[in-house]
């Protein structure tokens, strides 16, 4: 099966938004191994679209769209499809008396023009919004297909993933599909790529696909078969070798994110973590926090960029700062020491780098970075050089410190 | 001038990444005011290519593609453009020696792949890549172009902006493009439209286009004229009256971000600020310390979670919190006057507030913020309601409180 995918709306042609509809239908097509070779956008005008309809039929089985299922003049997707495939438009009884449901629970009166979304070609399958009040639908002539779907993300991601994908799944004859994530860092995309060479070049069943995350790698494993368990079983294996051949690189399955993955394993544990944080400035204890129920795990966070207010607030030594730096393994472990001491946190990270684009030399250049740690019974730094040499990298250098504090943190947690 | 935008790569049709590049050059299109009626995407495929050029060049006059100008095999741009037109390709000398300056400047090697990157075809017009090796380019024949540009955004967003709009405008008879952008915080981008109606409908030149980003609208204002310094004489009023008539909303002109605002504005008057997060947490300080020179305005920034901390670390009265709560104004207060207290700071802003899911009342529902501050003259407390009522309003609620906080520091400096 080839697929295509169409997006409607001039709020696109003119940059209004970015389609992030287009990324997220073609990655759950790629997961499902459904091919597609073509995107389109086009406005709302009807000359248009209707020969990107033509266009697009001519190229593949399905062509899946987004956006023109609204109730007004301009919202013309489903009249453009029947008109391409010579299909009469009718008035569904079940969706109008749905449509006036949704509005009586909004308490809104519901216009006459959202009679409008309960109009379907003839012999439509329809696929219920849960979010909104279009709903998306498929239509099918001569063994090809047009799947419609509203244009907000809110409403058509969980759409297509819980009802168009097991139908064009169906439809594609590939049974129920079932994928995890291994969440890997420390390890670069082309260096995750050669260590799984051989599976994603000979797995077909389940498949094997590599995302590079800034500062990460996702692999997702997708498995097909006649039922969720049979492909759970096919999957499991399959993910026990990839942590072996990653070795200590894989931080979790299906874990979300580094800072999800490390308040999980605190809230395991019952451990509280501490962040002292210099050139990282609030990063870290922001993604630490942006994890719900976070508080039961974080002490506190620390951001001192001054050399007086770390020694005034983390107690670091004015003679180690005058003897190593700032920016040194020495500073970055009692910035360590002194927030844990502070908080009664059992574990602690900080951060002492140089983000730049100023501050640096040739000693210490941007991009030098020291994350310090502190546990009951360890303590230690690591260098790292995250610098690649471009004006902006400071935002770069310091979303990548943090993470490599997070990951360290959390392998000093399944160490302990 | 009709433009088409045709976006190339494999990792778009993956969905790996989102295509930001094709949002860009839109709005920048729409801005210049040359018309787009099509984009698309296509994989690195010769074959799929050249038929998408002589499809986008059936329809346009002027095709912009975004990557596959890349060393490896299968960056396939130039070579299939060449082909379409029917150009040949040729060795740059001057680009192949500012290659070779590049590599040296990175200290790394050059790989002889690379010298792909210095084929133009023949009477290219080339655009300087500030920030990576892909030069961009632009071809001509028979009153059709070719406009070629690097896929990184990092790449490709200055290098349109800066080379290849004039180029459009002068092609398209446009005269010299000036643009400004009105900050604007506090207000919703209907109510902007609503104040600013008059403006947007009537003005021709310049004119207005309103974009909405998260809790801020930017107004964008484009004059075309012979020379810049014409341009600006008509830019200039306009920026007058969008001022008054959005009264004390706006923050900046071309001020980038609110804690770009706030950093300028400390420098300027010689301040230091300092910040106490609760349900923010981290998020404040890590906006404050993204600008760059941040530290010479940056006191310190405390995350402090738990009572235990906003006591232990800010001084907050455990009187206080017993009786308001930690979500309250007088705890906010207390936070913001610690904070100034221990770094020292001329300014402080503080954050208490519940950013869900979880631990909202019926009184104190999720999204109730207390943003509090503290100054040498002064101190004081904002209550906001952030929550939309989503499940996932944490990230928001947690952004939205922390440029309200941005916002409350800059209209203190400024007052003071």
């Amino acid at each position: 099966m080839i697929a295509e995918i169409l997006c409607v709306g001039t709020e696109l042609l003119l940059g209004d938004i970015v389609n992030t509809n287009a990324a997220f239908i073609a990655k759950e097509l790629a997961f499902a191994g459904i091919k597609s070779f073509w995107q389109s956008v086009v406005g709302d005008n009807s000359k248009r679209l209707l020969e990107s309809f033509n266009l697009a039929l001519s190229r593949a089985d399905v062509v899946i769209t987004s956006g023109g299922l609204g109730p007004t003049y301009d919202d013309l997707t489903k009249e453009t499809a029947a008109k391409c495939l010579g299909l009469k438009l009718e008035l569904r009884p079940d969706l109008l008396e749905n449509l006036r449901k949704i509005f009586a629970r909004m308490g809104r009166e519901m216009s006459p023009n959202n009679e409008k979304q309960a109009l379907m070609p003839e012999g439509a399958h329809v696929f219920e919004n849960l979010r909104g009040t279009a709903p998306g639908l498929a239509v099918t002539k001569n063994g090809k297909s047009i799947v419609m779907l509203p244009g907000p993300p809110r409403e058509l991601e969980p759409m297509f993933s819980g009802q168009v994908l097991p139908w064009l799944a169906q439809m594609a004859g590939l049974g129920t599909l079932v994928s995890h994530g291994v969440n890997i860092f420390g390890l670069g995309e082309s260096a995750v790529e050669d260590r799984l060479k051989h599976m994603m070049e000979n797995y077909s069943n389940p498949t094997l696909a590599p995302y590079a995350k800034t500062g990460e790698v996702l692999v997702r494993v997708t498995a097909s078969a006649g039922a969720p368990e049979e492909a759970e079983k096919l999957i499991a294996p399959v993910l026990e070798e990839i942590k072996s051949r990653l070795d200590g690189y894989v931080y979790g399955i299906d874990a979300g994110s580094l800072q999800n993955a490390l308040v999980n394993a605190l809230k395991e544990k019952k451990l509280k973590i501490a962040a002292a944080e210099s050139c990282t400035g609030g990063i870290i204890s922001g993604r630490i926090t942006e994890v719900p129920g976070a508080s039961e795990v974080f002490g506190c966070g620390l951001c001192a960029y001054s050399n007086e207010m770390k020694s005034k607030l983390l107690g670091v030594n004015p003679g180690t700062l005058e003897k190593f730096g700032a920016v040194s393994a020495q500073t970055a472990i009692e910035m360590a020491q002194g927030v844990r001491e502070l908080s009664g946190a059992d574990i602690s990270i900080s951060t002492s780098g140089i983000a730049g684009p100023g501050g640096g030399t040739t000693e210490k250049p941007v991009g030098l970075v020291y994350i310090g740690y502190c546990t009951e019974k360890n303590y230690g730094a690591l260098e790292l050089h995250l610098g690649r040499g471009y004006a902006d990298d400071r935002n770069l250098i310091r979303y990548l410190a943090a993470s490599e504090a997070l990951a360290l943190a959390l392998k000093l947690l399944r160490l302990e």
